[in-house]
Protein backbone atom coordinates (compact mmCIF):
# COMPACT_ATOMS: atom_id res chain seq x y z
CA UNK A 1 0.00 0.00 0.00
CA UNK A 2 1.02 3.43 -0.79
CA UNK A 3 2.30 5.75 2.08
CA UNK A 4 -0.38 8.33 1.66
CA UNK A 5 -3.25 5.84 1.68
CA UNK A 6 -1.63 3.74 4.84
CA UNK A 7 -2.05 7.63 6.52
CA UNK A 8 -5.21 8.15 5.66
CA UNK A 9 -6.56 4.36 6.42
CA UNK A 10 -4.99 4.60 9.86
CA UNK A 11 -6.21 8.25 10.40
CA UNK A 12 -9.68 7.04 8.57
CA UNK A 13 -9.56 4.54 11.65
CA UNK A 14 -8.68 6.45 14.62
CA UNK A 15 -11.61 8.96 13.83
CA UNK A 16 -14.29 6.33 13.25
CA UNK A 17 -13.02 4.97 17.29
CA UNK A 18 -14.03 8.08 18.71
CA UNK A 19 -17.99 8.17 16.64
CA UNK A 20 -20.71 6.49 17.58
CA UNK A 21 -24.32 6.68 19.12
CA UNK A 22 -22.75 7.88 22.78
CA UNK A 23 -20.50 10.41 21.36
CA UNK A 24 -21.85 14.22 21.53
CA UNK A 25 -22.35 15.16 17.26
CA UNK A 26 -21.11 18.65 17.49
CA UNK A 27 -17.66 17.37 19.16
CA UNK A 28 -17.43 14.42 16.82
CA UNK A 29 -17.92 16.33 13.63
CA UNK A 30 -15.11 18.84 14.60
CA UNK A 31 -12.74 16.03 15.35
CA UNK A 32 -13.65 14.67 11.42
CA UNK A 33 -13.42 18.69 10.32
CA UNK A 34 -9.74 18.69 11.80
CA UNK A 35 -8.61 16.05 10.59
CA UNK A 36 -9.90 15.38 6.95
CA UNK A 37 -9.70 16.35 4.29
CA UNK A 38 -5.71 16.58 4.66
CA UNK A 39 -3.74 18.77 4.78
CA UNK A 40 0.16 18.19 3.42
CA UNK A 41 0.42 15.14 6.50
CA UNK A 42 4.25 15.76 5.93
CA UNK A 43 5.16 14.69 9.54
CA UNK A 44 3.52 11.23 9.12
CA UNK A 45 5.17 10.72 5.24
CA UNK A 46 8.72 11.78 7.39
CA UNK A 47 7.82 9.15 9.59
CA UNK A 48 6.64 6.26 7.17
CA UNK A 49 9.68 7.30 5.27
CA UNK A 50 12.44 6.66 7.76
CA UNK A 51 10.67 3.54 8.59
CA UNK A 52 10.67 2.39 4.97
CA UNK A 53 14.10 3.08 5.15
CA UNK A 54 14.80 1.01 7.92
CA UNK A 55 13.08 -2.21 6.61
CA UNK A 56 9.51 -0.91 7.78
CA UNK A 57 9.51 -4.83 9.68
CA UNK A 58 6.32 -3.84 11.71
CA UNK A 59 4.15 -1.56 9.36
CA UNK A 60 1.51 -1.17 11.87
CA UNK A 61 3.60 0.16 14.74
CA UNK A 62 4.59 2.74 11.79
CA UNK A 63 1.26 3.25 10.70
CA UNK A 64 0.16 3.81 14.53
CA UNK A 65 2.79 6.52 15.12
CA UNK A 66 2.53 8.30 11.92
CA UNK A 67 -1.23 8.70 12.41
CA UNK A 68 -0.46 9.77 16.46
CA UNK A 69 1.96 12.26 15.15
CA UNK A 70 -0.48 13.61 12.32
CA UNK A 71 -3.50 13.61 15.06
CA UNK A 72 -1.23 15.81 17.56
CA UNK A 73 -0.31 18.13 15.36
CA UNK A 74 -4.25 18.56 14.04
CA UNK A 75 -5.16 19.32 17.51
CA UNK A 76 -2.01 21.73 18.00
CA UNK A 77 -3.46 23.65 14.77
CA UNK A 78 -7.23 23.51 16.67
CA UNK A 79 -6.25 24.73 20.01
CA UNK A 80 -3.66 27.10 18.27
CA UNK A 81 -6.07 28.66 15.67
CA UNK A 82 -8.15 29.55 19.28
CA UNK A 83 -9.32 33.59 19.46
CA UNK A 84 -7.23 33.49 22.91
CA UNK A 85 -4.21 32.50 20.34
CA UNK A 86 -3.94 33.56 16.85
CA UNK A 87 -7.50 33.77 16.35
CA UNK A 88 -7.74 32.24 12.66
CA UNK A 89 -10.34 32.22 10.38
CA UNK A 90 -9.22 29.41 7.96
CA UNK A 91 -7.47 27.06 8.05
CA UNK A 92 -6.49 24.40 4.91
CA UNK A 93 -8.80 26.55 2.76
CA UNK A 94 -11.55 25.77 4.96
CA UNK A 95 -13.32 27.79 8.20
CA UNK A 96 -10.90 27.11 11.61
CA UNK A 97 -12.63 24.72 13.99
CA UNK A 98 -13.95 27.47 16.34
CA UNK A 99 -15.42 29.19 13.08
CA UNK A 100 -16.95 26.31 11.86
CA UNK A 101 -18.09 24.74 15.60
CA UNK A 102 -17.61 27.19 18.40
CA UNK A 103 -15.39 27.85 20.92
CA UNK A 104 -16.17 24.91 23.33
CA UNK A 105 -16.44 22.00 20.37
CA UNK A 106 -12.90 23.36 19.21
CA UNK A 107 -11.50 23.34 23.15
CA UNK A 108 -12.86 19.16 23.58
CA UNK A 109 -12.11 18.32 20.13
CA UNK A 110 -8.16 19.32 20.67
CA UNK A 111 -8.42 17.98 23.94
CA UNK A 112 -9.39 14.77 22.44
CA UNK A 113 -7.27 14.13 19.47
CA UNK A 114 -4.58 14.14 22.20
CA UNK A 115 -6.11 11.27 24.11
CA UNK A 116 -6.65 9.54 20.40
CA UNK A 117 -2.91 9.85 19.67
CA UNK A 118 -2.27 7.85 22.98
CA UNK A 119 -4.58 5.41 21.92
CA UNK A 120 -3.40 4.66 19.03
CA UNK A 121 -0.11 3.63 19.57
CA UNK A 122 -1.37 1.81 22.93
CA UNK A 123 -3.04 -0.65 20.69
CA UNK A 124 0.23 -1.91 20.16
CA UNK A 125 1.35 -2.40 23.38
CA UNK A 126 1.06 -6.03 24.32
CA UNK A 127 2.11 -7.27 20.48
CA UNK A 128 5.27 -4.63 20.83
CA UNK A 129 5.86 -3.11 23.73
CA UNK A 130 9.41 -1.98 23.57
CA UNK A 131 8.85 -0.38 20.14
CA UNK A 132 5.28 1.08 21.72
CA UNK A 133 6.58 1.98 25.24
CA UNK A 134 9.26 4.13 23.26
CA UNK A 135 6.46 5.56 20.64
CA UNK A 136 4.38 6.61 23.87
CA UNK A 137 7.44 8.33 25.90
CA UNK A 138 8.77 10.39 22.39
CA UNK A 139 5.54 11.40 21.51
CA UNK A 140 4.79 12.40 25.22
CA UNK A 141 7.91 14.60 25.12
CA UNK A 142 7.62 16.00 21.74
CA UNK A 143 4.27 17.57 22.97
CA UNK A 144 4.15 18.19 26.74
CA UNK A 145 6.72 20.49 28.76
CA UNK A 146 9.49 21.33 29.00
CA UNK A 147 10.39 21.06 25.76
CA UNK A 148 7.69 19.99 23.29
CA UNK A 149 5.33 21.85 21.02
CA UNK A 150 3.09 23.11 23.99
CA UNK A 151 6.15 24.84 25.34
CA UNK A 152 6.73 26.01 22.48
CA UNK A 153 3.17 27.77 22.10
CA UNK A 154 3.52 28.70 26.03
CA UNK A 155 6.69 30.78 24.92
CA UNK A 156 3.95 33.01 22.92
CA UNK A 157 2.24 33.61 26.56
CA UNK A 158 5.72 35.04 28.02
CA UNK A 159 6.77 38.76 28.39
CA UNK A 160 10.32 37.44 27.36
CA UNK A 161 10.63 34.78 24.97
CA UNK A 162 13.71 32.65 24.70
CA UNK A 163 13.36 32.73 21.19
CA UNK A 164 15.44 29.17 20.46
CA UNK A 165 13.55 27.51 23.34
CA UNK A 166 10.37 28.91 20.93
CA UNK A 167 11.22 27.89 17.73
CA UNK A 168 12.84 24.76 18.60
CA UNK A 169 10.13 23.49 20.58
CA UNK A 170 6.96 25.11 18.52
CA UNK A 171 8.16 23.48 15.26
CA UNK A 172 10.83 21.17 15.51
CA UNK A 173 9.93 18.86 18.15
CA UNK A 174 7.36 17.21 16.22
CA UNK A 175 9.84 16.88 13.53
CA UNK A 176 12.42 15.50 15.80
CA UNK A 177 9.74 13.15 16.86
CA UNK A 178 8.30 12.05 13.20
CA UNK A 179 11.96 10.82 12.61
CA UNK A 180 12.42 9.40 15.94
CA UNK A 181 9.65 7.91 15.81
CA UNK A 182 10.12 6.18 11.93
CA UNK A 183 13.21 4.55 13.33
CA UNK A 184 11.70 3.42 16.73
CA UNK A 185 8.67 1.94 15.07
CA UNK A 186 11.42 -0.36 12.29
CA UNK A 187 13.40 -1.06 15.30
CA UNK A 188 16.47 1.23 14.42
CA UNK A 189 17.73 3.48 16.69
CA UNK A 190 16.14 6.54 17.08
CA UNK A 191 18.84 8.64 18.49
CA UNK A 192 21.00 8.49 15.36
CA UNK A 193 17.73 9.68 13.27
CA UNK A 194 17.05 13.63 15.47
CA UNK A 195 19.48 15.43 13.52
CA UNK A 196 17.52 14.96 10.81
CA UNK A 197 13.97 15.88 12.55
CA UNK A 198 15.91 18.99 13.66
CA UNK A 199 17.06 19.97 10.52
CA UNK A 200 14.12 19.72 8.96
CA UNK A 201 11.76 21.38 11.45
CA UNK A 202 14.30 24.22 11.06
CA UNK A 203 13.88 24.07 7.12
CA UNK A 204 10.07 23.89 7.08
CA UNK A 205 9.78 26.82 9.85
CA UNK A 206 11.79 29.32 7.52
CA UNK A 207 9.61 27.48 4.53
CA UNK A 208 6.65 28.47 6.44
CA UNK A 209 8.02 31.95 7.24
CA UNK A 210 8.82 32.53 3.15
CA UNK A 211 4.82 31.55 1.94
CA UNK A 212 3.30 34.04 4.89
CA UNK A 213 5.40 36.35 3.30
CA UNK A 214 5.48 35.30 -0.56
CA UNK A 215 2.39 33.13 -0.98
CA UNK A 216 -0.93 34.56 -0.76
CA UNK A 217 -4.31 32.99 1.39
CA UNK A 218 -5.79 30.95 -1.61
CA UNK A 219 -2.11 29.48 -2.13
CA UNK A 220 -0.93 28.84 1.49
CA UNK A 221 -4.65 27.72 2.42
CA UNK A 222 -4.99 30.00 5.32
CA UNK A 223 -4.22 34.04 6.09
CA UNK A 224 -0.53 35.54 5.02
CA UNK A 225 1.14 37.94 6.29
CA UNK A 226 -0.02 37.18 9.84
CA UNK A 227 4.10 37.16 11.30
CA UNK A 228 3.99 40.95 11.08
CA UNK A 229 -0.08 41.52 11.82
CA UNK A 230 1.08 40.01 15.24
CA UNK A 231 5.04 40.65 15.65
CA UNK A 232 5.42 37.17 15.14
CA UNK A 233 9.49 36.59 14.39
CA UNK A 234 9.83 35.41 10.73
CA UNK A 235 12.86 34.70 9.22
CA UNK A 236 12.37 36.58 6.02
CA UNK A 237 11.61 39.68 8.26
CA UNK A 238 14.91 39.25 9.99
CA UNK A 239 17.40 37.89 7.40
CA UNK A 240 15.91 39.48 3.92
CA UNK A 241 14.76 36.91 0.94
CA UNK A 242 17.58 35.80 -0.90
CA UNK A 243 19.21 34.98 2.76
CA UNK A 244 16.17 33.03 3.92
CA UNK A 245 15.85 30.91 0.69
CA UNK A 246 19.68 30.02 1.82
CA UNK A 247 19.31 29.01 4.70
CA UNK A 248 16.72 26.68 3.73
CA UNK A 249 18.57 25.48 1.29
CA UNK A 250 21.42 24.56 3.47
CA UNK A 251 19.09 23.22 5.95
CA UNK A 252 17.61 20.92 3.46
CA UNK A 253 20.80 19.99 2.38
CA UNK A 254 22.66 19.19 5.83
CA UNK A 255 19.24 17.20 6.54
CA UNK A 256 19.88 14.92 3.70
CA UNK A 257 23.72 14.77 4.65
CA UNK A 258 22.58 13.85 8.55
CA UNK A 259 20.61 10.71 7.18
CA UNK A 260 22.56 7.82 8.71
CA UNK A 261 23.31 4.51 6.98
CA UNK A 262 20.45 2.32 6.21
CA UNK A 263 19.01 0.19 3.56
CA UNK A 264 17.16 2.99 1.87
CA UNK A 265 19.69 5.72 2.36
CA UNK A 266 19.47 6.86 -1.31
CA UNK A 267 15.91 6.74 -1.97
CA UNK A 268 15.11 8.81 1.38
CA UNK A 269 17.88 11.34 -0.09
CA UNK A 270 16.01 11.64 -3.04
CA UNK A 271 12.60 11.90 -1.34
CA UNK A 272 13.89 14.37 1.49
CA UNK A 273 14.91 16.68 -1.83
CA UNK A 274 11.61 16.28 -4.05
CA UNK A 275 9.39 16.94 -0.88
CA UNK A 276 11.84 20.10 0.04
CA UNK A 277 11.15 21.94 -2.99
CA UNK A 278 7.36 21.35 -3.17
CA UNK A 279 7.87 23.40 -0.12
CA UNK A 280 8.35 26.65 -1.45
CA UNK A 281 7.10 26.89 -4.88
CA UNK A 282 8.84 28.30 -7.95
CA UNK A 283 6.07 31.30 -8.50
CA UNK A 284 6.20 32.24 -4.53
CA UNK A 285 10.11 33.07 -4.78
CA UNK A 286 9.83 34.54 -9.02
CA UNK A 287 6.88 37.46 -7.35
CA UNK A 288 9.35 37.75 -4.29
CA UNK A 289 12.88 38.68 -6.35
CA UNK B 1 3.48 4.09 52.85
CA UNK B 2 -0.24 5.58 52.84
CA UNK B 3 -2.18 6.37 50.11
CA UNK B 4 -2.54 10.29 50.43
CA UNK B 5 1.60 10.18 50.21
CA UNK B 6 1.48 7.87 47.33
CA UNK B 7 -0.74 10.00 45.25
CA UNK B 8 1.17 13.19 46.17
CA UNK B 9 4.73 12.07 45.59
CA UNK B 10 3.34 10.50 42.07
CA UNK B 11 2.20 13.61 41.11
CA UNK B 12 4.55 15.49 42.86
CA UNK B 13 7.31 13.53 40.16
CA UNK B 14 4.96 14.26 36.91
CA UNK B 15 4.44 18.16 37.70
CA UNK B 16 8.75 18.27 37.90
CA UNK B 17 9.33 16.46 35.13
CA UNK B 18 7.29 19.25 33.26
CA UNK B 19 9.50 21.89 34.78
CA UNK B 20 13.19 22.49 33.22
CA UNK B 21 15.19 25.53 32.08
CA UNK B 22 13.57 25.03 28.60
CA UNK B 23 9.98 25.62 30.10
CA UNK B 24 8.20 28.56 29.41
CA UNK B 25 7.32 29.66 32.98
CA UNK B 26 3.97 30.68 32.76
CA UNK B 27 2.70 27.51 31.75
CA UNK B 28 4.47 25.30 33.88
CA UNK B 29 3.50 27.65 37.17
CA UNK B 30 0.28 27.14 35.76
CA UNK B 31 0.31 23.42 35.67
CA UNK B 32 1.59 22.60 38.88
CA UNK B 33 -1.43 25.55 40.35
CA UNK B 34 -4.16 22.86 38.85
CA UNK B 35 -1.99 19.99 40.42
CA UNK B 36 -1.16 21.35 44.03
CA UNK B 37 -2.41 21.94 46.85
CA UNK B 38 -4.50 18.50 46.86
CA UNK B 39 -8.09 18.78 46.11
CA UNK B 40 -10.25 15.59 47.39
CA UNK B 41 -8.10 13.40 45.62
CA UNK B 42 -11.07 11.41 44.92
CA UNK B 43 -10.38 9.42 42.15
CA UNK B 44 -6.99 8.13 42.83
CA UNK B 45 -7.92 7.20 46.45
CA UNK B 46 -10.70 5.13 44.76
CA UNK B 47 -8.34 3.42 42.45
CA UNK B 48 -5.55 2.68 45.30
CA UNK B 49 -7.47 1.65 47.53
CA UNK B 50 -9.21 -0.77 44.64
CA UNK B 51 -5.69 -1.53 44.30
CA UNK B 52 -5.22 -2.69 47.79
CA UNK B 53 -7.87 -4.65 48.23
CA UNK B 54 -7.01 -6.66 45.67
CA UNK B 55 -2.83 -7.07 47.05
CA UNK B 56 -1.27 -4.06 45.45
CA UNK B 57 1.30 -6.73 44.33
CA UNK B 58 2.54 -4.14 41.77
CA UNK B 59 2.44 -0.51 43.31
CA UNK B 60 4.16 1.39 41.04
CA UNK B 61 1.45 0.41 38.53
CA UNK B 62 -1.15 1.37 41.14
CA UNK B 63 0.63 5.14 41.72
CA UNK B 64 0.75 5.06 38.44
CA UNK B 65 -2.89 4.82 37.26
CA UNK B 66 -3.74 6.82 40.52
CA UNK B 67 -1.70 9.56 39.47
CA UNK B 68 -2.76 10.03 35.47
CA UNK B 69 -6.57 9.72 36.49
CA UNK B 70 -5.81 12.78 38.86
CA UNK B 71 -4.14 14.55 36.18
CA UNK B 72 -6.98 14.21 33.68
CA UNK B 73 -9.42 15.31 36.27
CA UNK B 74 -7.35 18.46 36.88
CA UNK B 75 -7.01 18.84 32.87
CA UNK B 76 -10.58 18.64 32.64
CA UNK B 77 -11.45 20.93 35.62
CA UNK B 78 -9.27 23.50 34.51
CA UNK B 79 -11.03 23.37 30.70
CA UNK B 80 -14.10 23.28 31.92
CA UNK B 81 -13.72 26.33 33.54
CA UNK B 82 -12.56 28.51 31.00
CA UNK B 83 -14.91 31.49 30.19
CA UNK B 84 -16.41 29.41 26.92
CA UNK B 85 -17.77 27.02 29.34
CA UNK B 86 -18.40 27.64 32.85
CA UNK B 87 -16.16 31.23 33.34
CA UNK B 88 -15.67 29.90 37.01
CA UNK B 89 -13.67 32.35 39.13
CA UNK B 90 -12.69 29.79 41.85
CA UNK B 91 -11.91 26.53 42.25
CA UNK B 92 -9.96 24.49 45.14
CA UNK B 93 -10.79 27.99 47.61
CA UNK B 94 -8.44 29.73 44.89
CA UNK B 95 -8.14 31.77 41.72
CA UNK B 96 -8.93 29.10 38.56
CA UNK B 97 -6.06 28.84 36.45
CA UNK B 98 -7.36 31.40 33.44
CA UNK B 99 -8.28 33.74 35.82
CA UNK B 100 -4.61 33.51 37.96
CA UNK B 101 -2.63 33.45 34.95
CA UNK B 102 -4.81 33.80 31.27
CA UNK B 103 -6.80 31.70 29.48
CA UNK B 104 -4.01 31.03 26.92
CA UNK B 105 -2.22 29.28 29.62
CA UNK B 106 -5.38 27.66 30.80
CA UNK B 107 -5.51 26.00 27.60
CA UNK B 108 -1.98 24.44 27.26
CA UNK B 109 -2.36 23.72 30.72
CA UNK B 110 -4.98 21.46 30.44
CA UNK B 111 -3.38 20.13 27.20
CA UNK B 112 0.15 19.18 28.69
CA UNK B 113 -2.08 17.92 31.54
CA UNK B 114 -3.45 15.50 29.18
CA UNK B 115 -0.50 14.21 27.90
CA UNK B 116 1.48 13.94 31.29
CA UNK B 117 -1.12 11.18 32.48
CA UNK B 118 -0.64 9.22 29.54
CA UNK B 119 3.27 9.55 30.03
CA UNK B 120 2.85 8.56 33.81
CA UNK B 121 1.74 5.39 32.79
CA UNK B 122 3.83 4.80 29.74
CA UNK B 123 6.98 4.68 31.76
CA UNK B 124 5.85 1.50 33.17
CA UNK B 125 5.26 -0.66 29.97
CA UNK B 126 8.36 -2.43 29.25
CA UNK B 127 8.54 -3.22 33.05
CA UNK B 128 4.87 -4.43 32.93
CA UNK B 129 3.49 -4.46 29.45
CA UNK B 130 0.06 -5.86 29.74
CA UNK B 131 -1.33 -4.08 32.35
CA UNK B 132 0.11 -0.81 31.13
CA UNK B 133 -1.54 -1.26 27.40
CA UNK B 134 -4.99 -2.03 29.73
CA UNK B 135 -4.27 0.97 31.91
CA UNK B 136 -3.45 3.24 28.93
CA UNK B 137 -6.46 1.84 26.99
CA UNK B 138 -9.13 2.37 29.61
CA UNK B 139 -7.78 5.93 30.44
CA UNK B 140 -8.32 6.05 26.90
CA UNK B 141 -11.75 5.20 26.48
CA UNK B 142 -12.80 6.70 30.08
CA UNK B 143 -11.33 10.33 28.63
CA UNK B 144 -12.21 10.70 24.92
CA UNK B 145 -15.02 10.86 22.66
CA UNK B 146 -17.75 8.04 22.07
CA UNK B 147 -18.14 7.84 25.91
CA UNK B 148 -15.25 9.28 28.37
CA UNK B 149 -15.51 12.97 30.01
CA UNK B 150 -14.80 14.98 26.69
CA UNK B 151 -17.97 13.29 25.84
CA UNK B 152 -19.42 14.07 28.77
CA UNK B 153 -19.05 17.55 28.31
CA UNK B 154 -19.81 17.99 24.91
CA UNK B 155 -23.35 17.13 25.61
CA UNK B 156 -23.10 20.59 26.91
CA UNK B 157 -22.94 21.83 23.67
CA UNK B 158 -25.66 20.57 22.18
CA UNK B 159 -29.39 21.52 21.36
CA UNK B 160 -30.80 18.35 22.52
CA UNK B 161 -29.03 16.80 25.26
CA UNK B 162 -29.15 12.76 25.93
CA UNK B 163 -29.09 13.28 29.98
CA UNK B 164 -28.07 9.75 30.51
CA UNK B 165 -25.46 9.77 28.05
CA UNK B 166 -24.46 13.09 29.50
CA UNK B 167 -23.96 12.07 32.92
CA UNK B 168 -22.44 8.76 32.79
CA UNK B 169 -19.77 10.44 30.73
CA UNK B 170 -19.20 13.62 32.54
CA UNK B 171 -18.62 12.31 35.65
CA UNK B 172 -19.19 8.71 35.64
CA UNK B 173 -16.17 7.77 33.00
CA UNK B 174 -13.55 8.54 35.32
CA UNK B 175 -15.00 6.54 38.59
CA UNK B 176 -15.20 3.98 36.35
CA UNK B 177 -12.07 4.04 35.32
CA UNK B 178 -10.50 4.28 38.85
CA UNK B 179 -12.02 1.18 39.94
CA UNK B 180 -11.15 -0.87 36.68
CA UNK B 181 -7.36 0.63 36.88
CA UNK B 182 -7.08 -0.29 40.37
CA UNK B 183 -7.88 -4.03 39.51
CA UNK B 184 -5.96 -4.01 36.52
CA UNK B 185 -2.91 -2.59 38.26
CA UNK B 186 -2.90 -5.51 41.19
CA UNK B 187 -3.61 -7.77 38.19
CA UNK B 188 -7.36 -8.22 39.22
CA UNK B 189 -10.29 -8.67 36.56
CA UNK B 190 -11.11 -4.81 35.73
CA UNK B 191 -14.90 -5.81 34.12
CA UNK B 192 -16.02 -7.06 38.11
CA UNK B 193 -15.19 -3.75 39.17
CA UNK B 194 -16.88 -1.67 37.03
CA UNK B 195 -20.09 -1.41 38.83
CA UNK B 196 -18.48 -0.41 41.66
CA UNK B 197 -17.45 3.05 39.72
CA UNK B 198 -20.62 3.22 37.78
CA UNK B 199 -22.48 3.35 41.05
CA UNK B 200 -19.92 6.31 43.01
CA UNK B 201 -19.79 8.37 40.00
CA UNK B 202 -23.72 8.36 40.29
CA UNK B 203 -23.50 9.20 43.52
CA UNK B 204 -20.71 11.68 43.81
CA UNK B 205 -23.02 13.72 40.61
CA UNK B 206 -25.70 14.01 43.02
CA UNK B 207 -23.48 14.61 46.15
CA UNK B 208 -22.13 17.62 44.20
CA UNK B 209 -25.14 18.43 43.35
CA UNK B 210 -26.61 18.90 47.01
CA UNK B 211 -23.72 20.72 47.60
CA UNK B 212 -24.44 23.37 44.98
CA UNK B 213 -27.78 23.98 46.78
CA UNK B 214 -27.10 23.29 50.28
CA UNK B 215 -23.33 24.31 50.51
CA UNK B 216 -21.56 27.71 50.89
CA UNK B 217 -18.83 28.78 48.68
CA UNK B 218 -16.07 28.56 51.31
CA UNK B 219 -17.09 24.67 52.14
CA UNK B 220 -17.66 23.47 48.67
CA UNK B 221 -14.23 25.67 47.66
CA UNK B 222 -16.11 26.76 44.31
CA UNK B 223 -19.00 29.13 43.99
CA UNK B 224 -22.60 27.55 44.62
CA UNK B 225 -26.09 27.59 42.77
CA UNK B 226 -24.49 27.29 39.56
CA UNK B 227 -26.41 24.44 38.40
CA UNK B 228 -29.56 26.89 38.56
CA UNK B 229 -27.82 30.06 37.13
CA UNK B 230 -26.60 27.79 34.24
CA UNK B 231 -29.71 26.11 33.64
CA UNK B 232 -27.94 22.86 34.08
CA UNK B 233 -29.62 19.65 35.51
CA UNK B 234 -29.59 19.17 39.18
CA UNK B 235 -30.78 16.07 41.21
CA UNK B 236 -32.04 18.27 44.15
CA UNK B 237 -33.98 20.65 41.47
CA UNK B 238 -35.47 17.38 39.75
CA UNK B 239 -36.58 15.51 42.80
CA UNK B 240 -36.46 17.40 45.55
CA UNK B 241 -34.21 17.77 48.19
CA UNK B 242 -35.06 14.44 50.67
CA UNK B 243 -35.46 12.60 47.59
CA UNK B 244 -32.21 13.45 46.53
CA UNK B 245 -30.60 12.02 49.67
CA UNK B 246 -32.10 8.63 49.83
CA UNK B 247 -31.15 7.93 46.28
CA UNK B 248 -27.75 9.29 47.16
CA UNK B 249 -27.19 6.77 50.08
CA UNK B 250 -29.40 3.96 48.35
CA UNK B 251 -26.29 4.50 45.80
CA UNK B 252 -23.54 4.38 47.99
CA UNK B 253 -25.38 1.32 49.56
CA UNK B 254 -25.53 -0.60 46.49
CA UNK B 255 -21.90 0.53 45.57
CA UNK B 256 -20.93 -1.33 48.70
CA UNK B 257 -22.90 -4.51 48.18
CA UNK B 258 -21.48 -4.39 44.27
CA UNK B 259 -17.76 -4.81 46.07
CA UNK B 260 -16.62 -8.43 44.23
CA UNK B 261 -14.90 -11.25 46.41
CA UNK B 262 -11.13 -9.64 47.26
CA UNK B 263 -8.64 -10.19 50.24
CA UNK B 264 -9.41 -6.57 51.15
CA UNK B 265 -13.40 -6.84 50.51
CA UNK B 266 -14.45 -5.89 54.45
CA UNK B 267 -12.12 -2.80 54.91
CA UNK B 268 -13.18 -1.60 51.38
CA UNK B 269 -16.74 -1.43 52.16
CA UNK B 270 -15.58 0.19 55.61
CA UNK B 271 -13.97 2.70 53.31
CA UNK B 272 -16.09 3.44 51.02
CA UNK B 273 -19.04 3.66 53.65
CA UNK B 274 -17.08 6.60 55.58
CA UNK B 275 -15.72 8.20 52.33
CA UNK B 276 -19.44 8.80 51.12
CA UNK B 277 -20.44 9.85 54.87
CA UNK B 278 -17.67 13.36 53.91
CA UNK B 279 -19.44 13.89 50.40
CA UNK B 280 -22.63 15.78 52.31
CA UNK B 281 -21.50 17.11 55.57
CA UNK B 282 -24.29 17.14 58.37
CA UNK B 283 -24.42 20.90 58.31
CA UNK B 284 -25.61 20.87 55.32
CA UNK B 285 -28.57 18.48 55.42
CA UNK B 286 -29.48 20.23 58.71
CA UNK B 287 -29.69 23.70 56.60
CA UNK B 288 -31.42 22.32 53.81
CA UNK B 289 -33.78 20.52 56.00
Amino acid sequence: MDVASRIEDALTAAVANAEGVTAPPRVAAAIRHAVFPPGSRIRPRLCLAVAIANGDDDPRSADAAAAALELIHCASLVHDDLPCFDDAAMRRNKPTVHRAFGQREAVLAGDALIVMAFDVIARNVVRQPARSAALLLGLAESVSLPSGIIAGQGWECEPAVDLSAYQRAKTGALFVAATAAGATAAGANPLQWRELGERLGEAYQIADDIRDVAGNAEEVGKPVRRDAALGRPNAVGALGMAAAVERFESLVEGAVQSIPRCTGQFLLRHMIRAESQRLIPEEFLKRAA
